[in-house]
Parts: C-alpha cells; sequence; structure tokens
C-alpha cells in the first residue's frame, strides 16, 4: 500500500506519493492561490493527489491514506483545519469536503509537525525513539515526535516552541508575547541582530556582503565571521547563545534522542552546530545519561510531504 | 491484583498498596537515613513492600508489581538510579539488587514523573489525555503525562521544566544555569524576593508577619497581600508573573489538558489561580481552540507513592 502527502503551503500545494519504505517515489504541486475560498483549495488539492495516483497507474483502493500538512492549527482528530495564517482556513472540516473527491481516509496535521514525523521515518531521526525538530525560518517552527508520534498536545496546537519566552519582557514577537525564542533565533532575528551591529560598525565588513541594509539576510552575519569581520564575530555569538539557550530548554524539558535543526539558518550546518554544542554541553540538565545529539536535518522540502503521508500510521 | 508504590525520599521511604480501582489502601513508611550505602536503603525499601505484602494478608503472587519513584534520574528501561542528589545512589541497579528479596517485577522512575502520573491516574488529572504536574517547592519540579505515559526522554532524564530558562543571563540556578524558572517561581525564588521587598520597605507590614529575614518563608508575601500591604503586592505580582510566563511556555509547547499546581506555594490554591488566569489567558498561543485548564493537585504526598505504583502499567 502506497500514501499520499500533501504539504499545503502559503504559495505551493506539493503532493507526493510514499511508498512502503518510506520513499518519496512521485511528486508534483500546484499554486496554492491562497486568496480564494477554502474549498476551492481543497478542491485542488484532492484532484493533485488523484492525478498522482491515476499518473501512477494506481487505483484509488491502493492508497490507503491521504495526508495534509498545514499551517496553523489543526484538530487531528477531527480533521477540521481551525485556524491558518494567510490562508482562509476557519474551523475548515477538510475531511468532510475531501470525501466528495475520495473515499480514501484524510488525516490533518500541523506542517512543522508533519515535517518533524518525515524525518522521523525517512531523514535524519530515522531509528530514534524521539526526536525534536526546530525550523530557523522566517519564525522558529517546533516539531515534537515520540515514538513515531506527533505530541501536539489535547487541542492539536502544541508542539510551539518558538513560543517559549526566553528573555522576559525582551523583544516583541508576533504571536504578542515579549521574549519568545522566535523572535532571537528565527532568521528574521539574526536579520534585526546583523542590521544593528552594521548600524553601529560603519567600518564593518558586514557592508560587504550586504551593501545596504536591505539586502541583509540570514547568512550576511556568517558570511562575515568567515570573512575574519569582528562585528560578525559579535552578532554570530549574540545569535548562537540565544539558539545554545533555547535549545538547552528544548533538551531538559524533552532530551529526546535527536535535535534536527532544518530552515535558512540551518543551512549553515555543521558549522552552526559546533558553535552551539559548548554552551549546550555547559548547560545541559543530566551530565550522567546519554547526550541527546544535535543534527542538521536530511530531507528539505520533502520532509512535510513524507510526514504528511505518515499522519495516518 | 494489587501493586505497591515506593515514595523515596530524603528524610522517609513510604510506601502503599495501591488497589484495582487506583486506592491507596494501606501505608507505612521508615526514615531513609540517607547516609548509609545504597544497598542498605534497598534492602529497607524491600523489607517495607514485604511487610505491607504480609500485614495485609497478601501472597507476593497477588502483587503485580512495585514501583520506585525517586529523586534524580532514572533509566526507566534498566531499573537504574543513575544519580540522586543528596543520596548515595550513583548507578544503582535497583531492579537487580530487589531480586534478593522478592520475585516481584520492579519498575523505577523519577519521584516528580511519578506523583504527576499519580494525579494523572487518581488524582486531579483523572480522565484526561494529558497532564503536566509542577511543583512549587525549594526547586520547580515537573511531570508531563500524555496518555498515562510518563514523558521522560529517551534518557530517562527529561521533564525537567524548572530548568527552563525565562530570563537569559538572569539570577543563577543550582543547575548550574542562569535565569531558570526555578529560580523565579519555586518558594526558594519567592522567599528571596520577599526578603528584597523587606530590605527596601523597613515601613513594610511584611515585617508583621516574618519580624526577621529569617523567618520569611514562601506564605509570608501573600499573607501580606491580603493585608492589603503595597510592597507584598509588588512581590506577589513580580512572582505572579514569573510563575505565568513559565506556565504559558508550559501550554504552548505542550497543549495539555490539565497543568496541576503542587508543592509548598501551590497551597495558595485558586487564589494563586485565579492571579495567574489573566497573564496566561493574554498571552498562550492558539486562541480559538480548547483551553488548559489550571487546577490544584489533589493527593498531596499520596500522589508520588500511587503514581510510583502505576510506573509498571
Amino acid at each position: 500500500m502506497v500514501t499520499i502527502g500533501i504539504d499545503l503551503g502559503g504559495t505551493n500545494i506539493a503532493a507526493g506519493l510514499v511508498n512502503e519504505e518510506k520513499k518519496l517515489v512521485a511528486k508534483k504541486s500546484v499554486p496554492t492561490l491562497g486568496k480564494r475560498p477554502a474549498e476551492e483549495i481543497i478542491r485542488d488539492m484532492a484532484q493533485l493527489a488523484l492525478s498522482l495516483i491515476r499518473e501512477n497507474e494506481l487505483s484509488e483502493r491502493e492508497v490507503s491514506a491521504i495526508g495534509i500538512g498545514c499551517p496553523g492549527t489543526v484538530d487531528p482528530h477531527t480533521g477540521e483545519i481551525i485556524f491558518t495564517p494567510n490562508l482562509p482556513f476557519r474551523r475548515t472540516n477538510v475531511r468532510e469536503i475531501f470525501r466528495e473527491y475520495t473515499s480514501i481516509p484524510v488525516y490533518c496535521g500541523n506542517d512543522a509537525d508533519a515535517a518533524a514525523l518525515g524525518e522521523a521515518y525517512a531523514g535524519a531521526a530515522a531509528g530514534c525513539s524521539s526526536a525534536v525538530m526546530i525550523t530557523l525560518g522566517t519564525g522558529v517552527g517546533g516539531g515534537v515526535i515520540i515514538d513515531k508520534h506527533i505530541v501536539s498536545g489535547f487541542n492539536g496546537a502544541g508542539g510551539e516552541l518558538g513560543h517559549m519566552v526566553i528573555v522576559k519582557d525582551g523583544e516583541p514577537c508576533n504571536c504578542g508575547r515579549r521574549g519568545c525564542w522566535e523572535a532571537y533565533s528565527s532568521a528574521t532575528g539574526l536579520i534585526r541582530m546583523t542590521k544593528a551591529a552594521m548600524e553601529k560598525h560603519p567600518e564593518s565588513a558586514l557592508w560587504k556582503f550586504a551593501p545596504s541594509l536591505g539586502e541583509v539576510n540570514g547568512r550576511t552575519a556568517f558570511d562575515g565571521l568567515r570573512a575574519g569581520d569582528p562585528a560578525a564575530k559579535e552578532v554570530v555569538d549574540e545569535y548562537v547563545a540565544y539558539l545554545a539557550t533555547g535549545l538547552t530548554n528544548i533538551i531538559n524539558i524533552f532530551q529526546p534522542e535527536v535535535i534536527l535543526l532544518g530552515g535558512g539558518v540551518a543551512k549553515e550546518g555543521q558549522f552552526l552546530i559546533d558553535l552551539l554544542l559548548p554552551q549546550i554541553d555547559r548547560e545541559r540538565y543530566g551530565k550522567d545519561v546519554a547526550k541527546t545529539q544535535i543534527k542538521p536535518a536530511m530531507l528539505g522540502n520533502d520532509a512535510g510531504i513524507i510526514g504528511a503521508a505518515m499522519l495516518g500510521y
């Protein structure tokens, strides 16, 4: 039996066919066009799934489940998308609407959770009893997997690790709190710190990598550091200290077998991880026990599709 | 079938017989005398269990399991106590040593986790799909239960919710980090804040409730608040803000059906909870979903015994 995973994003709907070995064997996508009514987006998701089945010469009976990962809050029990930022879903029962198009059982989950599940089944956390995936992008996303199950709380809204306050009364966060981990450890937070350093240090080599403040991105400070710029080093040191603080919190709370880093900033890979480890090793609780490994995520965007395909497992 | 729960504390070893309805039907205790070798303490635990069986006219075959909750880090898979503060256990395989005294299967767990499990089976979280118990005592203890299972990580050291940093570079914590939740929300943290307010305000009514700084305890500030003292109100407001920050983090991470407050400071009960709720309601993630309830724990010290008895379930 195969399953289908759908990753519903703000820009594209990506769907894939996942075989019994948890391998993504076919993939296609269509634009989301997120300003349309939810029903039209759901119709396109269903038709994308059905076209994958047809094009791969399968029958619907050979597909055991369709899983959908989407941003926002999902009730995994009812198949309802409760709320998505930037998309028109408001207590929309996707499972029910899907029944108009196919009788294949439909499962829904949060997209960050689905990505973590994908890495746990088929990626960098395969074979681990527990894993936490942290996505360092525009925000800080989190997905917690224990024994191949998503930890999403009794209402489906859990795993919001980025909205853990690490600096009481600190920087404002989009969620309304102040001092959330996301406000410091997202690419957005890193860009804010980089810009502040550039304004303070007109002599800095950071200006070579980003000739104007509008050109600063999540790589700028790391590029400056590698070029030996002291202001860049200060930015990266600061960023790493906040990131390590949040990661150590996650270890003390979950002691997962592995923490995976994904998203834009994590493209720095082992270079970033090597910077993080000294503080984490110094601060983590339980020094006489086996240590949580910290690794880059492996599957990129495919993680969300594969994990969505596993939501029904 | 009945089970036996043992709560190994720094002062006393308490053991109890728990019936199929998860009720504590008999209880007895002996002093721990923690300076002795671990083997002697284990022998006394075994003899306490066996005397409970005899005195209640049971045979060993009628007891399906013995569970032991103890402070520190435990490997639930091997039955090893890896480390206990103030007690002589260092990678001590309690399960193996117990075999010298009885063939009843032995299970080990952390005491805060066991207390949370007890409340989940038979106390204030009975019937809930998930629960987090927070103990506000000398430290801040945590126990996380999902579907009646303890979340303790791949190495048994997880659930250390008190050692989540909420104030980066803040107050020093016993664990070696700075700014841990425990440093602010424990009774110890509250006492520190109360003393600081008293030194700053010699006119405060707090001095009536604690005539010297050495007499300050976790109740002093609450007593002062109820007497209308402005300095006491400042202390409680500050304490509540830190406690609510940590509790909101727990909600955003776990979205448990219920959070239970136990330990000394939680004796303030609903009065404390009513002070906490406005900030939590304002800050928690997922506003369109069912809310985590916050309630006082119910079973007091019995929670640890009942939960220990359930460790083998």
